[in-house]
Parts: C-alpha cells; structure tokens; sequence
C-alpha cells in the first residue's frame, strides 16, 4: 500500500466503479464489492486490488489473496475461487488507470508566490501555482492550471501551455510548451546548441538561433537536456516520454509517441520517426533519418539511416538478429583460439 | 598544500599525534617532530606528511623531501634516510584520516535562514542549518545536525537523517533519507519511475507508488538520478557510493558497500549484492540479480543475472578473461584478412 | 528568421559591413545592398544573407532566393545571377561571425538584486548582474562585467574572472574561473572527487585537496559535472569546449581548444594535449596521456596512452581503420557461420 506521507488516497470504490474506470468486464463479483487501493499480487489483501500483466508472475496469483485482480481472459482461470476478476486486454493499461483514480496527483493550488520573482510584462493563466524563487522573465507566458516548482526559471519570451507541471530546478529558455507537459527535475531546455567554427585551433560560437518545440502530453526525466536549434527548431512530438539523463541535439526532431531511454543521446540534426524506441544509454549520430517504429537496443551506437520498422543492437548498430550472430561467433572464436594458445 | 581559500587547516600535529589518528606503527622519529600538512610527495617539505601506496609512485619517495611519510612494510627500505615514517597495512586509508584530521569539513553554523520556504507541520531537528532558498514542504521531517545548502527542495513528508549534508540544488521527494548521507549538488532523487502502458500508441502514465530508502553513509555525486519504485521501494544501501551522473531506475535494491563509477546506469527491478563495482558509464539492464562481490568493467553491459564474485567486461558483457581473448581474436581476424584483402 | 521572442536582432546593416565583419571579400554587388538578417538557403529571402559551407547542401544554392550568400570561392560558380557573394576561405566562420552581428547577447544589466544573498567579505566587480535567490559565500571574488543567473551558488573562495556568464542552476565550489566563460544551467564543479580507501568493506572518504581551474574562454554545457583535484588541481585549459552532461574526474588536465561532445566522461588524472576531439559518449579511463590532435570516435572506450594526431575508434579503441575493418570482419564472420549453421 502505498505510503501516506508521500501519496495521495482517494476513497474506496465498488468493484462496479473501477470495472468502469478500466474499462474492464466485470467477472466473479456482483460489482458491488468495495475496494480500498491497489496492490501487488502477493502484498494485496481482500480490500485491495492487483493486476496480473506479466505471465512470469502469474504463479503469484493462484496464492494472492488480493480480493480482486485485473487481468486478460487467458489468465482467468488460474485465479483462486472467491477473487473478482476485472477482465482486459491491456490489464497494465487498466491498472494504470484504476492506481490513478485511488492516488490522484496533488492538485494545482493556485496562487503565487510573494517570492517569485516575475517580470510585469509576463503573462501567468489562471489558476497557477508559482512556487518560491521562480523567475519569470519579460514576455514570457503561463497558460492555466499550470504548476511551476521552487527554483526553476523561466526566460524571456518563452510560453508554456495548460495543465503543465514544471518539477524543481527547471530551466526553460528559448522554447515553447505544449500542454500537459511534464518536466522533471534539473531538465535543461533550450540552451545553446553545441555548434562552433574553428579558425586555426580557436573555436567561434555559432549562434544558436532556432527554439525547441515541446508538443502536447511529453514527459521529460531528471536532470535530462535538450538543446535549441541552430536555425530550425528541435522538436519533440507530442506523447512522447524521455527518460532521465538524456541529451537531445540542436535541431533534433522526434515524431509521435517516442520512448527515449535514460542516458541516451541523439546527435544534432536527426530526425526520429513515430513510435521509435531508443532504449538505455543509445547514441544516435547526427544528420540520419531513423524511421517510425524503429527499436534500438540498450548501449546500441546508430551511424546510419534506419529504415521503417527496424530492430537494431550493436555499436556500430546491425539487425538484431546479426548482432546476436556476431556475439555468438566472436565467442566462437575464441573458444577455438583458446584451444590452441593457452 | 591545499588552498586556504577553500579548505580549513587544523592547528600542526605531532608525528605521535598522526601515528595514533592513521593507526600506524612510527619509525624512524621520536613521534616529537611537529607536522603543519599532508602534501604529494614531490611537493612535501620538512613540516609535511605524504604517503605512498602506489607502487608506479615508489621512485618519487627516494628524493622526496617530506618530513614524514605513510607506507607499508615492503617500502620502508627505500626512505631516505631522516624521514620519519608511519607503517601501514593501508597507506592509503591511513593518508584519508590524517589528511581529514588536517582540513576537516566545514562545521554546520546551526540556523535557520529568514529566507528558507518551511512549512509549518515540517520538523526541523537540532543544530541544522538550513540555508536561503530552500524550500522544505508539509510533514518533511529533518534530523539533528543536518546541513542543507542554498536552493534545495525537501517535497511532502521526505525523512533525513541526522548530520547529513544536503548541498546546493538537490531535489528529494518520496524518500526516506538515513544518517551521515551526503549529496552532491543536482542530485534528484524520488521522482517518478519511467512506467508506462500504452494503448495504440498513447503511453499512459502507470502510477510510481513506492519510494526511495538511503541508508545510512550513502554517498551519491553530483546530478545523478534515483527514480522511485513503482510498488516496491528503491533501496541504496548502507555505505554505498555513487559517483556523478548516474541513473538508478525504479524499484532497483543495491547492498552495502556498493561502488557505482559516474555516468552508470542501473535499469529497473535489478538487484545487486554487496560490494558490487560499476566502472563508468556501465549499463546493467532491468529485471537482474547481480551477486555480491561482483566487478564490472567501465563500459560493460550486462544482460544476464551474475554470480557472486564474478569479473565481467564487454558488451554484452562476458567474464572477463574472455572478454580480452575476444579483443585479441578480432585484432588477429583482421590481421589476416588484412593482409589478404588489401 | 530568428523569433523575435527570443532573440535580439540588430538594425539592417550594408554588404560592405557584413564583409567587413567576416573578413570576406565582395564579388557582384557595390556593396550598399541592404541586409536585414541571417537565414538558411532554403528560407532567406532578398533581404537576407545565407551560407555555404557544407558540400551536401550545394543544391540548395542554385535555387536559393537569398540576396547574399557567403561561400568559398569553388562554389561561386553556382550561385544564381544576381545573389551578392561574400567569398570566405571559412564560410561557416564568416556566417559565425555576420550572425552575431545580427543577434548580439543580451546585454549585461549591471545591477544586484535585493534577493541576493553575497556574504558582506566578497568582491563584487563593476558592471555585473547578480539576480535574484544566487547566493554568494564568505571570500569569493567575481570580476567585472559578469552576469549570474538565478538560484546559482558560488561557494567560499570561489574566483570568477570578466565577462563571464553563469546561468541558472550553476553550482561553483573550490574553484578558479578565468574571463569570458560560459557556463550553461545546472553545471556542477569543484565537488569532491570520487576517491575511497576502502577497509574492509567500509568505504572511507580521501579527503580531495585540489581545486579546479578553468582557463579564459572555455564553455561548458548543461547539466556537465567536474570534480575537484585530489591533490593537484583539475584544469580545463583555454578555449575549451565542453558539451552537456559531460564528466570530468578529478586532477583531470586538457590542453587548449579541446571540443568533448555529450556525454563522454574523462576518468581521475587522465591528461589530454590541446586540440583534442572526443566524440560523444566517450569514455577515456584513468591515469592515460592523450596526445595533441588526437581525435576519439563516440562510444569509444579508450583503456591505453594515445600518441598525438592519432584517430581511435571503439571499445576498446583501436585506430581508426582498424575499427572498421573489425565491424567488416565481424560481420563477414557471422555470413560464413551464418551459412553452415543456420
């Protein structure tokens, strides 16, 4: 169950409700069985409800003694005698919700801080809350219902939309935010990009002179970086989720929905297709075109355009299927070296 | 010898003084002999204590001019004659303790500053400081003789331990903080787990309902990241270090005396033993038991659980004898195919 | 065209200006041409001026609609009649500069806000900005001209040079910085060096002795992290360009005009020479010498000394060629098996 101090807890709620906040048929139960908070398979009791999405730890549900379980049809019928069950097809995304309905985000208290520190000519929406030691400099704009945390800053110029949630320490300049956006602590947008022209060992900066765009629904991780464009924009699409400890290119352009794995990086000037994967610690190289739905595995180091649909790993980054070869052969390898050296 | 503008200097000590605070054997001197410093080799003078514990460094001791110096048995002969010596099993952590009686941390200044955000239900214990700029929120609880520096964020019922030091920027939510913690600037620590289901490509944040645990004497570097669980808890456990720039995800469980090298990363559920080593930029993935004792070399990725005790390098990483007959393999292949093919 | 938002944007100025500021020499125009502003090939127009200096873009020219374009002097002959050519040796340098002209910074506004809290012992210089929640300890001295961003800290002692310009987030310790550095938000130095003398199991701190110390005209990118020397300091030498989250162990040495790319991390005492490239996500271990002009892939992992002007790719690095013809082997290995095996 979740701790108290730090979360949330709505009131109970009749199996009927929570069947209907999950979108999931209601099996083993007249719907009228009351329910107190979600928890795990083998932590949950009778007023509790779990969920089983993942088949490794179905063996914990024929002992659970949660009184209620979230789960698809091929799993029903390992479930014990006296279990109500909340039947789905995405019994994670089901349980996303319900976790959400038992344990609400705080909510946005409006009012501002008589320590936060905004220019007059800033515009703040309605019913904001802007914490202590904010600065809003000169021309920027906060749309409504929008939190913004102690310490972070927010430049001149810059605009974030409704319901966005800026967490501590925050730095935004030279950008635009979409809705419902959600940055995390120390993210860093909009710097300059990394760009300079040497003349005989002397490095000139070149002026950074594009934005970043933030579309709708993007969730930014700690201490991550997205640096502003040289000339054109870097954009992150809109649902698309970064994890923490990411760097992010000028220029960069990523499509719908990406997932950005912690401590990866993509080069300046790529551009990312919908729905693209980058998982932990991946380096992407400048100027390549990665298509949509496109998975690179974790530590993978991608220096060229990758078609539509593609599964890589490596460093350089190859098919999947040919990285897993070459593991196996350069074991191989060895193993016949072995023999004869040593 | 280090720089007053920066670091405290403690009145100078007698050789029998340093001989009892490293717990060395002295040799070569009354213990009288009235020591004002520590310094390199190189650069000790007749009033300094150095130290050798590395043996590349053994050549330097020769010529060296300090006073005193700390090492073990096996050097004592190569001294030069009317330097005093201290022997040691550990030179090295002998040098740590009389170097720390030499310029101690700075003392906590108890007070609260005017300027400090603190919330009428917060707890703040004896003799803290508590610096301009810090915000600490509702039910947050602080123990005696903790220090927190300018700018930091304490979130909603977060618990620290006594004589911690909290320096500049750092962000804590969701966590329960133990004794004698230290915390560099920019280390985030208690948001949100990177958890999401996705429907048709929408990804829909899955509630992160656990905490973070640090246990007493963890240290962790400047701007690293340790997301909380998504259930269970994250754990740090007691005497763990961690370097800068490094990613612990949800729900990950490190033992004591762990050794975590910058820019690491540790993917979510993963467990690791005791006195685990990380080189840098390691990424270990999620879902793993990592035995006690176990070494990883910097750069590694490990995809598969580790047996206690053992050395891996590569990625995917293998033992680590292996991994260097694989380097050796691959320089001969293209030897051969060198000479053929160009 | 740069947003207005964001930027400043300097009054139209004549060819023959732009010329001069790029030290280009002016070929089908009189030079009293009008220009308003800076744009890409594509999008400029008859009042701006654009640039070639990448071959790749080459066909952009013929069709650009821009009133100048700066571009070396092979290239002239593809430039549409009636575009003013400002011909350069350096045609990304020129634009460097031109475009600068054209977006200067924002002006320092000299001045130190109420909300700052400087110990009554620091020296403030003339003409610097301080804002508001930037706190300024015991000793510190800060040169003339420089601005400090909100919610930074500069620690005892710390000595900051002209003209500089930390922003939001900094945290400065044990440090000395020269003139004209620039540091981006959330940048982290002079925390202790990551250095442990471990007695059984226990983990003692070494106390780190050392200062960092940053030379005249060095950048550094957000989020990047350097520790202070152990002993000796830690030295990042002039008109080095360090990109974001970036880590540097401590009583780490580069030379001049170093570029180190996101995310590659420089382990404790490893010496570079000047002019030094690593690419990003490199890891260079501890205790090396890099050469002058040696030039280090990304995602190489760099275990051994490198001689000057050498080019290192992989993990672990091998010269450059080397690397590839390994990646050719490697995969050339797995088609052979690949055949028999599968």
């Amino acid at each position: 169950m979740a701790d108290k101090s730090f979360f949330n807890l709505s009131e109970p709620m009749s199996l009927q409700k929570l069947a209907s906040i999950g979108s999931c048929e209601l099996r083993a139960d007249s719907g009228e069985r009351i329910i107190s908070g979600v928890a795990s398979l083998e932590q949950a009791g009778e007023g509790d409800i779990s969920f089983l999405s993942n088949v490794k730890y179905a063996s914990a549900l024929a002992t659970s003694k949660a009184g209620a379980c979230i789960l698809s049809e091929k799993h029903a019928d390992k479930a014990p005698a006296g279990m109500a069950l909340l039947i789905s097809d995405n019994p994670y995304a089901a349980y996303a919700k319900i976790a959400t309905a038992f344990h609400p985000d705080s909510s946005v208290i409006p009012g501002i801080s008589p320590a936060a520190y905004i220019d007059k000519s800033a515009i703040i929406g309605d019913a904001c809350e802007i914490s202590a030691n904010v600065t809003i400099e000169e021309g920027a704009v906060i749309g409504n219902g929008t939190y913004i945390a102690p310490n972070s800053y927010i430049g001149r110029g810059v605009k974030i939309g409704n319901n966005c949630r800026i967490l501590h320490g925050v730095t935004l300049t030279h950008c635009i935010i979409g809705n419902n956006v959600l940055l995390h602590p120390g993210v860093r947008i909009g710097q300059d990009g990394f760009g300079f022209a040497t003349i005989q060992g002397v490095h000139i900066k070149v002026p950074q002179l594009g934005r970043v765009i933030i579309e709708n629904h993007v969730e930014i991780g700690a201490n991550s970086c997205i640096d502003r464009g040289a000339g054109p924009d870097t954009i992150i699409g809109a649902g698309t989720k970064i994890d923490n400890l990411v760097q992010i290119g000028h220029n960069v352009q990523t499509g719908k929905g990406c997932i950005i794995v912690a401590q990866t990086g993509v080069a300046g000037s790529t551009k990312l297709g919908d729905y693209v994967v980058l998982g932990g610690q991946v380096g992407v190289a400048g100027h390549l075109n990665i298509g949509s739905l496109v998975n690179i595995a974790a530590q993978s180091g991608v220096m060229n355009d990758v078609p539509a649909k593609t599964i890589l790993g490596g460093s350089p980054a190859v098919p999947v299927k040919q990285w897993h070869r070459q593991t196996i052969a350069l074991k191989k390898l060895t193993e016949k070296k072995g023999g004869a050296n040593e």
